[in-house]
């Protein structure tokens, strides 16, 4: 009690104090301002997203992403995390190969290269590769006319949508051409798929991504292709004469391997075994760093635990960080960790931030209660800049949880930039903004210290 | 009445066309919902700042100036706005030199060279430079102390305070050491000052801006020293030992020059001599293209009165864009406008955007009145992520309107970014992203065509 009334001393004086012995007695706003204080005055996150890109791209069942758990684990002890420990999982290996080549002639002999990737999973094309009349395609519906693909390259080329405001519906609208384009192609008969890249960029780097093949159909291979060159093909196309594509792609798919998420926490004070989690994902596609997806989230969660120990708080529950292997090309992380934690302790709430590093805009929570009782603790997170709470799903690594019924929160910054950089060699440290960064991971504390005091 | 229906059932079918008959009977929320998909498909802020920011450098009394004076005159004219004019303004003209240069010698001979530039309006040094004593200064108090200034160059390095969500306001209350301190440390008998960038950055850049000096005391030359120096001279100051600083300066103050502001509209269909005003400024620092200050500011003007044209509408109040001259050192422009125009019609609210092209968060309004009506269209602006309508003062253009009662808006885009590259070298068209840009231009115009529809 004596202590106490020194805190409440302390604080009077100085109102915000950095301290390992924070006052437990101030008010959720006097709480959240100090977490806004100490994140932007230490700006640990972007060290720490500097340190974690430094190892390079981070795909599943690469060297990187073993460093990457390594480093995850030794950084969780470093800052005084409690249970640190890896979360086993087998994960998917694919790998991108060396021979990544395509190229359109058009009947009066005109060539046009195009700058293009593998996409994430792709079976590789014979050694010569494939050539064939290419079609454009912008609806699924359009595969339907029969014959009109047979043993053609279907080119899939719907934009993204400019004018939605929300770049991620935007993204979701289209990605299906990415994800399900290449067996809806081979359905109709096709040879191989390429993908306009999943972006709103007009740029000359290709943004790789998962296919996720129907096994109803053939494997066909399957490459995105830069806007750039995807409107340049289709201008070729436009010029009604046969264009032919030559692609060669030598990627593989290699053996599973063991590998695993990264667990840490903050112990609960009074119910140590209801658990607030927050999660990103380690890993990242191999073009790029993955800066914004996701080493901002990894970052977020690290530093939103960070903060809330290096003030001394003590919550009431347990604040779990999570950084889940695989979200990119499997979900297996995500899958292993649902399947092994979610019975041992009750999961009262779960965040996400897997939407980059930029200005925190707000959260959105899956249902509808939920989101209720959210929205009035937005002054709280607006003092980061985070004060819009809607309705939305969170990202894909709590999909599992969120089938449990757990209410699923997602982190949401400004979404303008984010496609820019997505799954291309683009997504790069110097694309994230420090003070941006640390926004959200003040805006994630607040959130999470708030479920962890209050629960739902 | 005919051509209202055929309006109306079209705008049945094609729900938002883009068509010189827009039907004017449609919801503000469809208006609004229009100028959204209006701009982010046409996306012409943009190009419009890439033209302008092409010109290079816009201070005031440079022949660039003038350049961007044609530019923006001809570019109203080919946007269709109506009495496109000049408004002329007498606007100083202060040259930088060719000469600037800063060294710090410590007492045991280490030499510090400083990155640094002249502060805009300031004297030159005699040609020699001057050599003296240095003091770093936090606060003006420090300066009370009897001698302490004497004979000495004052170093102010007060950092911006980084706990700020809004750094407008960390630039607030750290630009006094800039526009304030020379004259501060002349009153104490200082014979130069070097300040600290006003920017959260550290970096390598100087970043200028306005000295304001008082009258009252002797002019002493001033100059912006970067973070990163700002933080080695403290560093050699700490060794305790005497550090002397050697300024070099040849800018100069030349005569007035007859300028102008430019003026476009479009004439309201009911009330034409009531005014909606939407301004930015036209001049820059001479360092970097003035991209964000106020590149974009320009761009958001001439593109919401251009996406309002674009679809037809017909306002019923006149809206009008004004490019202001002089922001940056003098305002002369914002004084010349408001001494011709500000009883010629009836302003009935002014918007001002100078606050950079980053995503849009919202408005300020400064008066409660005001700020109470406009709040309840905030679901409006939020359809182009401007919902954050809040109190507070525009920019500086707007401030001798405000006083003589007009409702005066300010602009607010996101602010992380803004002081990174505000006043330097770094304002460059490549900090602008065109989505955030344009976005920027739609809230602005849903903001306008609601004021003109509704009055205040």
């Amino acid at each position: 009690m004596k202590q106490l009334l020194i805190y409440a001393l302390v604080a009077s004086v100085v109102v915000f104090p950095s301290l390992e012995c924070f006052p437990q007695t101030i008010s959720p706003k006097e709480t959240a301002t100090a977490m806004l204080k100490e994140g932007m005055t230490k700006m640990q996150a972007y060290d720490m997203l500097s340190e974690l890109t430094a190892i390079g791209p981070r795909l599943s069942g690469s060297e990187n992403y073993e460093k990457a758990v390594k480093w995850a684990k030794a950084k969780m002890l470093s800052l005084g995390f409690e249970n640190v420990r890896l979360n086993p999982a087998q994960i998917p290996h694919w790998v991108r190969g060396k021979t990544e080549f395509a190229e359109a002639v058009h009947g009066n002999g005109k060539k046009l290269p195009l700058t293009i990737c593998s996409l994430g999973g792709s079976i590789p094309t014979p050694m010569n590769g494939i050539t064939a009349d290419v079609i454009e395609i912008h609806s699924f519906d359009e595969l339907k006319k029969p014959g009109i693909a047979k043993g053609k390259i279907v080119f899939f080329n719907r934009p993204l949508d400019p004018t939605r405001l929300n770049t991620f519906e935007a993204y979701s609208d289209a990605s299906e051409q990415r994800t399900k384009g290449p067996s809806q192609a081979a359905a109709a008969g096709a040879v191989a798929a390429i993908v306009r890249s999943m972006t709103l960029a007009h740029d000359d780097v290709p943004h790789t991504g998962s296919v996720m093949y129907d096994e109803k159909f053939p494997k066909i291979p399957a490459a995105a292709v830069s806007t750039n060159d995807a409107d340049a093909l289709s201008a070729l196309l436009k010029e009604r004469a046969a264009v032919h594509v030559t692609l060669k792609l030598d990627c593989q798919q290699l053996p599973d391997v063991a590998s695993a998420s990264v667990i840490g926490e903050i112990r609960g004070s009074q119910f140590s075994d209801q658990i607030v989690l927050i999660g990103g994902h380690l890993d990242s596609w191999d073009l790029g760093v993955g800066a914004h997806d996701d080493g901002a989230g990894c970052a977020h969660t690290l530093e939103a635990l960070s903060i809330i120990k290096r003030l001394g708080l003590k919550p009431k529950r347990t604040i779990r960080a999570v950084l889940f292997a695989n979200e990119e090309n499997g979900l297996k992380g995500a899958r292993a960790y649902t399947d092994s934690e979610a019975k041992v302790g009750k999961h009262i709430a779960c965040i996400e931030t897997d939407a980059g590093g930029f200005s925190p805009r707000g959260f959105t929570v899956a249902d509808p209660v939920t989101l209720a009782k959210i929205q009035k603790w937005s002054d709280l997170f607006a003092l980061a800049g985070a004060g819009e709470v809607t309705s939305g799903n969170p990202g894909a690594d709590l999909l599992y949880l969120a089938k449990l019924g757990i209410p699923a929160i997602g982190f949401r910054p400004d979404s303008q930039r984010y496609f820019d950089y997505h799954h291309s060699t683009h997504d790069t440290l110097d694309k994230v903004h420090p003070r941006e960064l640390e926004l959200g991971a003040v805006a994630i504390a607040i959130m999470a210290y708030q479920l962890s005091e209050n629960g739902l």
